[in-house]
C-alpha cells in the first residue's frame, strides 16, 4: 500500500467547487472516476482544499492509496490521458502513509487578481473580478499591512461557517499593478470560509476610498463580519500552492 | 447620417469567428443583432478583421452608418449594456463618411502566446498554444529577423485563400519570454489567411531545433506552402490592434 499525493490544477469555472454534491460535478468527482478507472480500485481521494464554485488552482493538493503497480510519478500523466483538459495533474509522488493534507502544518498561497480599467476584456473575465473606478493601489498596500500576522479574522469569515477558532496567520501578502491588472497574493497558514475573497472586498473598499487604510484594524478588532467589504467573486481567485515544509 | 467606428475586444472561444456563416453564431452577427436593437435601424457592420474561430480580440474595428440620436461616443456603454460578456465594446467615435476598416491603410498588431513547461495550465487552455518540449527562444527570435521586411508570403498562407499578391510587409516582430509563457507579437500592413498561425508554427519547429533559423529564409524562397511549420491551433491568437494612423 503506497499513499499518492497528486498536485492538481485546474479551471473552475465549469465545475461546482471541489468537494463532492449532489447539484452539480465537482472536481474531487471526476477524479475519483478516473483514478479509479485507472487503478482498478474504488478510489476516493482526500483534498487538501475544497475551493468554492468558479475557483480555480494551480497547485491543490489530494492524497489517495492504491495497491495498483502504476510507479508513483507516473500518475500525472496517466490520470491527464483521461481527465477532461480543465484539470492537469502537475505532479504525482509517493508520501508517508501518515501524510494527510488537511492535518499537516502547512503554507497556502492565494492570488486574486482585479482589472481596473474603463471596460473589461473578455478572455479575462472568468479569472479576475472587473472594476471600472480606479483603485489606489498604495492604499491598498498600506491596509494589506494590518491583515498580516496573527489574528482573529472572524469578519473575514462567511457566518455559515463551523470552525473551533477564527484565529490564522497571514505571512505574507503582495499587491503588484501590471497594466491594468492588480494582483493580491496571500499566504498564511490557513483561511476561513470566503477568507480572502471578503479580505479583497475590504481592499477594494480602501482602494477606492470608501474606508482609510487604517480602518482594517478596526474591522479586524470587531470581530464582526458586518464591518467587513464585500465578498468579491470566486472567479477572480486562483490557489497557487500548498506548501509542506516538513511533511509532504 | 454618421458613420461610427467601433473598437471591439471578444474571447473567441464560443465563436465561429467574425464573419456571420451559417454554421454557428458569430461576432458579426451577434453586434449587428444588438446594434439594429439599439437604434431601430437595419444595421450590418462593416469588420476589419475576419478573425477565425476561436480567435480573440483586443481591438478588431467595425463601422456602421446610422441616423438615430445616440452619441457617438455612447454607443460602447449602451452596447456593452446588451452584448454577452465575451463581447466588450471598447470605444465608439464618428469617422468620415469614406472611412472603410479594410480599404484604409492600417498597421495590424497580432499576439500568439505559448505555454512552455512540462504540463498544461488549465486556465489558459483557452488562450495559448501548449508545447512540452522545451524552446529555444533565442533561435527563434533569430528566425524572425527573417520574417521582417516586404516579402512575398505565399509559403505562409493557407492554400484556399483568393487574393490578388500574397507580398506583405511586416514591420515589427517581438518574442518574450515571461515565465513558462513565451509570447508572440507581430505587426504588418495585412495579414493572409492563417498567415500568423503558419509563422508561429514555423518559429516553434525553429524553436524545437527542427530548422535552423536561416532556414525561414528558404522556405520565404520557396514561395510554397509545403515548405513552412504547421499551422497552430487558434485560440493562442489575439488580434491586439489595427492602428489607422491618417484616417480613423
Amino acid at each position: 500500500m503506497r499513499r499518492i499525493k497528486l498536485t492538481i490544477a485546474y479551471d473552475g469555472t465549469n465545475y461546482c467547487g471541489w468537494q463532492i454534491q449532489i447539484n452539480g460535478i465537482t472536481i474531487e468527482e471526476v477524479i475519483n472516476k478516473h483514478l479509479s478507472n485507472l487503478t482498478g480500485e474504488n478510489i476516493a481521494v482526500i483534498g487538501a482544499s475544497r475551493t468554492d464554485s468558479g475557483v480555480h488552482a494551480l497547485g491543490n493538493v489530494a492524497v489517495f492509496d492504491t495497491d495498483c503497480n502504476i510507479p508513483s510519478d507516473k500518475f500525472s500523466y496517466a490520470l491527464n490521458q483521461r481527465l477532461p483538459k480543465d484539470i492537469r495533474i502537475q505532479e504525482s509522488c509517493q508520501v508517508p502513509l501518515e501524510f494527510h493534507p488537511r492535518y499537516c502544518d502547512s503554507d497556502k498561497t492565494y492570488q486574486y487578481n482585479i482589472l481596473n480599467r474603463n471596460f473589461e476584456i473578455p478572455t479575462l473575465r472568468l479569472y479576475s473580478h472587473f472594476e471600472f473606478m480606479k483603485l489606489d493601489v498604495d492604499k491598498m498596500k498600506e491596509a494589506s499591512n494590518y491583515i498580516i500576522g496573527n489574528h482573529d479574522f472572524k469578519s473575514f469569515c462567511s457566518l455559515r461557517t463551523q470552525v473551533t477558532t477564527t484565529i490564522r496567520t497571514i505571512y505574507r501578502m503582495e499587491i503588484n499593478k501590471n497594466g491594468d491588472m492588480i494582483t493580491i497574493t496571500i499566504s498564511g497558514n490557513g483561511f476561513l470560509y470566503n477568507m480572502v475573497r471578503i479580505i479583497v472586498g475590504t481592499l477594494i473598499k480602501v482602494g477606492l476610498g470608501a474606508y482609510p487604510p487604517e480602518y482594517v484594524k478596526d474591522i479586524i478588532d470587531a470581530k464582526d463580519r458586518t464591518k467587513a467589504g464585500p465578498k468579491v467573486k470566486a472567479s477572480g481567485l486562483t490557489l497557487i500552492d500548498i506548501d509542506y515544509e516538513k511533511n509532504g
